[in-house]
């Protein structure tokens, strides 16, 4: 098998310290070119770059860029990535199609923007199933494999390292097994380093993948890469199964974005690598970045990370149950198959109406209250029953740690103490004549004794809200002019017992080092987010060491 | 191996067509007891019985209800599940743990309410793994298997079948095989009908499943079972590797919901089996109705239906690639796994930024509008250019069809036509001293030539303004007394390139044959909610066979 370790001239990565397995067991991202595809994903320049430095951190060995010359944006982003991008660990690579029907790979404009991109690595994509030869290329057999031979023999005497990406291969391989491994020696034969065995439409099983692999390795010969679909939901494991079966490279994207239901997701497929198969795959220290990088590239695309994601997601390594809650006070160990911390993310308590005593002790240690012993049997109870009774109407804790926090000081403290009481609001939204848009509120409010009226306007009622709460609390609390809303979400619960709907709103605040998570739930959005508001700064005024009074 | 087909007092649902496999290959759903273990899934009663209904039409073997006697609201499910529905393919099971250590089966008040359930089938988890039995359980290796012994005789002589479900089985197969494999034989033995090896902490992959299921049933003879957890995104994969390695039961849960990353999910598993495998484990025609139960199940859960779910998500079978788009138009058998009406799913080509030409075409011919042909190059190259500015802003014609339809509407016609225009509107929220909140909204509209100053009340500023609306024009048009909104989303859009942050509102309506979805993006939640309405309103009059005249 060919492992070109040595790079070609265009390559100005330098590689201060690789690990061993980077040639060994190639690591190939595919988020800026097949992750892309993911339905509600668009991605500008600056977005590529973005992921390109985060993907170069975690320390994938390939990262593919995109199709120069088929869109001006991947072009651009060529051209950017060489000039502000020093990549630390992976190699850029260019996606590009075999030469066309009928020319040579020398004069056809789409091969030559492959070189011109100035990629080290090129990643051809080749027919290997005879049908979409005829139906979709619409050419013969033969002049298919002397695209590929041709355009793979041009890419390598102009000096680039060339994978080949063989489309809709087991689809190919079960029509017709003999002509799909024919392509595959046609690739390698012709220089092509690896040949990427691609389920396009996904609809392969794992003992499947791991049979098809290990044949075409041994009738081949070929260095083999895997590339999965998840459309049966078993990418991550079609990819170790190819990986058992021989494969020495697989292409994933990160939070397995892409078309359809998507593609193999890098993280498990490469927290397996690195936990369970004990190969190193990544620069040391590097997978304790995997939740936070995994987070980052969703902020990028404007996709809440998933938040049941293996490994990553913040539900990971949370639990629930009260059956559990009690025993992992015993040994965390028993209840989790990883120590969170390898991966960057942590366990985590729900409080919820099925987590009882336990789970709420537990979180109380993790807010730093000791709630153990008999003396505060009452007091859980207390704060159990009060969460039961908070979720009922909508309210859920489990994402709003702050105001579970405050509710918990409420119930320590045997009363609600606050920084400032409200009387009432309004807010008044108005779209003129002109098409302009106008807002807002006007707030009642008392603090130490003082009756303050204030107003605000802003580019939404909530903003104007929030403007007018401001600045009728700034002279008594000037710190908050640190406090930073960061997200703001909005959910219509329905009543499934045929009462009205409710809308539950969940504000991130940051006061530039940590953030926190506060919820309001009213049968009004705007009423909502007054609550979640006022959980926010009284949550950062207590962060920031002072007392309520009130 | 025992695979009783006869049933027990207890069980009152008639099996008027079993498909042939229901006994042979159990499905087993546990979306009622282990499911509800997820983060953010809150179940009452009424939505146990719900979800019981669907899973019964979906025609699972089994139902795990809960763990009556632990939780008065499990108690209450069992009872009105046996009294309110009448099953017509699965029969119910009830969840619940072994004896306590150094009592008797029949002394236990936690058993004797497994039986109190009057459920046919109960399922009772047992330790397997040593170190859980010393820390968790805190008795002897001796004890836990007696525990095991007599609380199956005892179940069985009361005339129950019994499943056992060995919790932490791979974990503590892995620790101490002898003593994990003696409690499968102590269940079997003791008449348990399948004992379920569980991944509990998930951290198992499909090679390593399979080969332990193949161990296990070649050393003890036992039936077994296999429930997974997701914790490496391999749950569906190590459902099947178990199948794959003799197992006959599989537990799943629907959407994979569960704790953590949750279960195995339900829907890939079983179109795995059905498809894949084609092994018939549902009745004859369920298959095509699981997209619809799938989303169904999400929405009495209270949780968005997951667009990227294999088979059932939205984007299951969507198709955005330009290049993919173009050859689709060839033969769409190549481009997708299965036909997606086999699953109750279809296929979509999606209007995008990338999609380009092809796209748009086929998107056109989707809606009834024949864009093919060297005429409507013009017009198709306009809509690609009005979808590619528009998206820049920030709308989503993915997700809005209805919206895309009227841009299409308006460029074929060469203007925009409407039933009413907009000249200003104005919402008021006020919350008042005593914690009451009033919303207003007042809308000046032009119709038909005349101008209309109409007003509404509502629960919400968005409430009031659609019904200001409706008093507005219902005269007009009293077509729109029909149309309801179902669904109301409100997504925040981050600029990343530092722009100020816009907001996006997508809302569903109803006509109570078909639903549509239409788009609105503004600073402003409220302007936003406006834009979607207008849409949603003026489709809904199109589609009532009305001509807009403005």
């Amino acid at each position: 098998m060919t492992t070109e370790a040595s790079d070609t001239a265009a390559d100005t990565a330098p590689d201060a310290a690789p690990p061993p397995e980077r040639e060994a067991l190639h690591v190939f991202d595919t988020t800026l070119r097949d992750g892309a595809q993911r339905e509600g994903i668009n991605l500008t320049v600056a977005d590529k770059l973005a992921i390109a430095r985060f993907l170069d951190e975690f320390g994938v060995g390939f990262i593919e860029g995109g199709w120069p010359g088929a869109n001006p944006r991947d072009t651009e982003f060529f051209e950017r990535a060489r000039r502000e991008i020093d990549f630390r660990h992976a190699k850029l690579v260019a996606f590009g199609a075999t030469r066309k029907a009928g020319a040579t790979a020398a004069g056809d404009p789409q091969v030559r923007a492959l070189l011109d991109s100035g990629a080290p690595v090129v990643c051809v994509v080749a027919k290997s199933h005879d049908a979409h030869v005829a139906q979709a290329l619409r050419t013969t057999l033969e002049e298919n494999l002397a695209m590929v031979r041709d355009t793979v023999a041009h890419l390598r005497e102009q000096g680039r390292r060339v994978f080949v990406d063989c489309e809709h291969f087991f689809d190919g391989y079960t029509a017709n097994p003999e002509y799909a491994k024919e392509v595959v020696r046609t690739a390698y034969t012709a220089g092509a380093e690896v040949v990427v065995l691609c389920d396009t439409n996904g609809g392969m099983l794992p003992a499947q993948v791991q049979a098809v692999v290990r044949t075409v390795l041994a009738d081949t010969g070929a260095r083999l890469g895997i590339h999965a679909q998840d459309d049966t939901g078993c990418a991550v494991a079609n990819t170790l199964a190819a990986v058992d079966g021989g494969a020495t490279h697989v292409q994933c994207t990160a939070n397995g974005y892409g078309e359809r239901v998507g593609n193999a997701n890098l993280f498990p497929v490469v927290a397996a690598l690195e936990l369970k198969y004990g190969r190193r795959v990544l620069p040391e220290g590097a997978l304790k970045e995997m939740t936070r990088i995994s987070h980052a590239i969703a902020e990028v695309v404007n996709l809440t990370p998933a938040t049941h994601q293996p490994y990553v997601g913040i539900s990971a390594f949370a639990h629930k149950a009260g059956l559990h809650a009690s025993a992992i006070k015993v040994n965390p160990d028993l209840y989790q198959h990883i120590d969170p911390e390898l991966v960057g993310n942590s366990m985590r308590m729900l409080v919820s109406d099925m987590a009882g005593r336990a789970s709420v002790e537990l979180k109380g240690k993790e807010l730093g209250y000791d709630l153990s012993g008999s003396g505060n049997r009452e007091l859980v109870g207390r704060i159990v029953e009060r969460v039961k009774e908070r979720e009922l109407q909508g309210y859920t804790y489990e994402a709003a740690d702050a105001s579970f926090e405050l509710l918990l000081r409420d119930e320590v403290q045997g009363r609600s103490r606050r920084f400032f009481r409200l009387e009432g609001w309004r807010t008044i939204t108005d779209q003129r004549t002109d098409g302009t848009v106008a807002n807002e509120a006007i707030v009642r409010l008392r603090v130490k004794g003082e009756r303050i009226v204030a107003a605000g306007e802003g580019n939404g009622p909530v903003n104007a809200l929030d403007r007018a709460l401001r600045s009728g609390l700034e002279r008594h609390f000037p710190q908050l002019a640190r406090l930073q809303l960061v997200d703001y979400k909005v959910r219509i619960l329905e009543g499934t017992q045929g009462t009205s709907s409710t809308t539950r709103v969940l504000v991130t605040t940051s006061d530039g080092t940590e953030e926190w998570s506060t919820v309001g739930v009213a049968g009004n959005v705007i009423a909502a987010s007054w609550q979640a508001l006022d959980d926010a700064y009284t949550y950062g005024l207590v962060r920031a060491g002072l007392e309520p009074s009130e």
